[in-house]
């Protein structure tokens, strides 16, 4: 017997007869002896709807009535999947976030979670009766309503897992598994049955987006296993072959194993993002804050920072932004920083794409950059800017070079092979 | 400087503009100098929606289920009124039934009240700001969503000035007053400036729905001045008009008050009622319990009962219920019941109606009854049922003299009279 905490996406339950089909789900695992604590979303286009009403009232609506309003979502699917497995014969209890005191921050529509009461949820586990709590929300220590925003119900699920200690976290959604790059751009790509919880951070935040980054990071602390999987099954495929589905996320500290997986796990990409470079400016302490400090101020994201060393004491800075906040940031850099700072030009391209490979393996494994390189030099694709950390390798490029190059990477690091 | 709780029912509240209307309204108050605590319904619709998608998913749904998902249709109303208010400059903050801790007891869709913290609420009115509080929703003592049935927002406002000891609880709603009687049957029906709240309770619970009856029995108990008044009007009318609108709810507590009002203030009506007699029963004691008891367990309510003296050991039982339950109750009766108590006949008839004259004053003045019986005999009505009370008498007749009815009896008494 095993606890396993089940989360269900917003079009999983986007309809009667789909939250009919979860409830299914949850009644075959239950039937096969484990435990289960279901975590839904809101029904597909409920959350948008209750947003766009705020907005119709309020051009910036109040963040925390926003909670209040957004929040409803999740409280009617709890309830009616609570009604869905009572229907079918599971003992079954709705939850919202506050009544097992979801305890987050007080950071309206971003909220983080700081504790959760597996209490009341260990007493109906105890007593043979499935919790459905609300994914997304929380309660703050002053009382008020708070969520945790868009795709929280993925951190409420890890979360709870966590608190609960339970055997496995189960994000159901509407891909079967990660894939080692994008299906629609490299149809070779191969869904990957593990990957390392440092691998599916960096893949999460470069785009392949099937988890919220702070559910991965969650994770990741509280070493939960967490398994992706589809919810567009058969809802009565047998526990042995679903339990086994998708791909789990793990929690390698033993190098030896980290040697014996793929150097690389998978190529990420993303093509929503510009980058402005900032010429000749001074080479001194204080310029890069000078620089991004009013793109921040301004609300405005940054990815990729790349800094060379200077020459003449003067260097180049380059950013990305999202595409949408390209002409925003380059008219504030020369309106307001460029007078400053005294560089020589703002410059910027809005038609560009990033390009990652993603590996544990590459820790210790030399070569890996080199390799990147050759394969894209040897297409006649030309790298605009690169970026690394310990287990990504990013390169900016030309945006019409972009499914070239994740289709020859895939193939230089063997992802095609099983 | 007074203290106003504000209830807005859901036509009320049923779309952005009408919210924004609603802002207007209050912030009107707001500015004449008043302290006000605002109790919206949920937007119209909104709450049979969300019964329907439970009904969809278990035919009967869970109560505690149900609580959770109908709850949420107030919790939208409160963070969008919350919003519109603020974007008008007025300082606005919401709160769900449990954040006010409206405590009630565990029968779920019809709770009841038990007690409200009102701290959080002085805090916020002391700072200036208006509370904004979801009717129809409480929490129990374990911590679940509750709700107080149908209508139970005009509940949960006089609640809320009970406990805050509010000058005034204003209901807002779709009518503009409390008529001597239903002004599409007898085009004189008048407006009653005021009415006592016992005369209120046999007109709301005869058929004058204007106010939830336990409402009114809240309003009673606790002694909270409260006024029905329209939301139909042009928001910005003065204060000073909108204050002395509609109808206050009086708690007369001096005879000689009494007296000096008209004898009777309202004929109400009802033609959703059977009528149903057991003939020749035995009198003897617990026959009354031998046949409305698998009345009230088959969840059938029974309005009007009516025994005579017996005569010869036997005697006649007739009560009155729904409509929709006549042939159910006649069935139950004559296959359960009948083999029993071995009376003669079950007969009944759905063709009926109620007709009710409700007036404080007739506790002080003889001959009302006769009054009110010779009136119909003019007409030629005869009499099937006489009920009385201490300050209401109620007859039943064919259905087809229900208006002729109505309009004699309301000329009968003056009622078209200032």
């Amino acid at each position: 017997m095993a606890l396993i905490v089940q989360k269900y996406g917003g079009t999983s339950v986007g309809s009667v007869e789909r939250i009919r089909n979860v409830a299914r789900r949850v009644a075959k695992w239950r039937a096969a002896g484990h435990q289960v604590v279901v975590v839904p979303s809101a029904m597909s286009g409920e959350t948008n709807r209750l947003i766009a009403l705020a907005k119709e009232l309020q051009a910036q609506p109040d963040p925390r009535e926003l909670d209040v309003v957004a929040s409803t979502g999740e409280q009617v699917t709890v309830g009616l999947l609570a009604m869905a497995l009572e229907a079918i014969g599971v003992r079954a209890k709705s939850y919202t976030g506050w009544q097992v005191k979801v305890l987050t921050d007080s950071a309206y529509t971003k909220s983080r979670i700081i504790s959760i009461d597996d209490a009341r949820l260990r007493a109906d586990l105890d007593a043979g009766c499935v919790p459905v709590v609300a994914g997304f929300q929380g309660i703050d220590a002053e009382g008020n309503l708070t969520t945790l925003g868009r795709g929280g119900s993925d951190t409420s699920a890890v979360a709870l897992a966590a608190a609960l200690k339970a055997d496995e976290c189960q994000i159901f959604t509407d891909v079967d598994a990660v894939y080692t790059t994008d299906p629609r751009v490299v149809p070779e790509a191969r869904p990957l049955a593990t990957v390392s919880f440092e691998e599916m951070l960096e893949l999460a935040s470069l785009g392949s987006k099937v988890l919220q980054i702070r559910s991965v990071e969650f994770a990741g602390k509280y070493k939960v296993p967490t398994r992706v999987l589809s919810s567009l099954t058969d809802p009565d495929i047998p526990v042995e072959v679903e339990g086994r589905s998708g791909t789990l996320i793990t929690f390698e500290e033993d190098p030896k194993m980290a040697m014996e997986k793929a150097v690389i796990s998978g190529v990420a990409f993303n093509r929503d993002e510009a980058k402005i470079t900032v010429h000749d400016v001074p080479d001194r302490p204080g310029i890069a804050y000078a620089i991004l400090g009013p793109i921040a101020d301004a609300n405005i994201d940054v990815d990729v920072i790349v800094q060379n060393v200077g020459h003449d004491g003067m260097t180049d800075l380059s950013f990305t932004v999202h595409r949408n906040d390209y002409a925003r940031a380059v008219k504030l850099l020369k309106d307001q920083v460029q007078p400053h700072i005294k560089c020589r030009e703002v410059s910027g391209d809005d038609r560009i794409a990033k390009v990652s490979i993603v590996g544990l393996g590459m820790r210790s494994h030399a070569g890996i950059a080199a390799r990147m390189f050759r394969t894209l030099s040897e297409e006649g694709i030309n790298i605009q800017m690169i970026s690394t950390s310990e287990i990504k390798i990013s390169v900016v490029l030309e945006e019409k070079y972009m499914e070239l190059a994740v289709r020859v990477l895939h193939k230089a690091f063997d992802l095609d092979q099983q």
